[in-house]
């Protein structure tokens, strides 16, 4: 199963695409951003979001998506603009008919690292670990992608582990 | 030129066509409401608010768009839902590559009733003045759209007005 976890802003937007192999390992298929110029309105930005997103899903066809949850923005003004981001890219998986997981950053944290106290370095050293990358994905909303997918994974496995037994 | 005017949320949006007609008097087109449903997902709920109006948008036809500013929302997580609905109807807007103009709940009251210390009530009434309606449009998200493409068609007028003096 392939997941592509997504970090929504609406100047830089970082997705991730994990897919879990036979052995139970998993592997990066692709990762990156989306990024829109800030000299641009906010409706054709979001227009770029849309359509770069959709790209890279009709490409790497992911099975499944994970977003995440966003409750504690610093500010109302920075909620809404995220708000903004966040609704182009849930209607842009939806558009794909992909199920959606959606975790906070302390359960993608202890998903990713089995503690919630860890810090944006041990997520993302976590990160390069599991993907036996060479370094550490950049840029960081990358790096917070990858980090969604694998947690979507591991919650998956766990929660069939659950009903399975 | 004809304007819709729009009211975003997540379970209510509100929209209101207006054209200008020769004489400078304006008149309804349409108006309504996208509505959904409480249960679904909130992908789901996107889906179907951009599908939905991206209909009434190739319905209708309208020349450009207006949309509500929004700064000041109750609480960080009403702001990021809104902020959700909002960026799937700026998206549905660019998509037929509409001009959006955007105006503070302020600058439509004033635009409307002349005066920003009116209620919410005055700014309906004069809704159902200047549109020549029989009744206060219903429901109330369809009655503030129409006050917000009155809004632009006024400001553009007026900038017109200014630009060719």
């Amino acid at each position: 199963m392939a997941v592509i976890g997504i970090d929504p802003g609406t100047a830089i937007t970082g997705y991730g695409i994990v897919e879990e192999e036979r052995d139970g390992s998993l592997k990066a298929l692709a990762y990156g951003v989306v990024e829109t110029l800030s000299d641009r309105e906010m409706p054709s930005r979001l227009l770029t979001l849309h359509d770069e997103l959709s790209k890279i899903l009709l490409l790497h066809q992911p099975d499944s998506a994970a977003v995440e949850k966003l409750f504690f923005q610093r500010n109302v003004r920075t909620a809404l603009t995220v708000g903004q981001a966040r609704g182009v890219v849930l209607l842009a998986l939806e558009e794909r008919a992909l199920q959606i997981g959606e975790y906070t950053p302390l359960e993608v944290k202890q998903a990713v690292t089995g503690y919630g106290g860890a810090d944006k370095r041990q997520v993302q050293q976590m990160v390069k670990t599991l993907l036996e990358l060479d370094e550490i994905p950049k840029p960081d909303d990358a790096a917070d992608a990858l980090a969604i997918a694998i947690c979507h994974l591991y919650r998956t496995k766990y929660k069939q582990m659950v009903d399975e037994s």
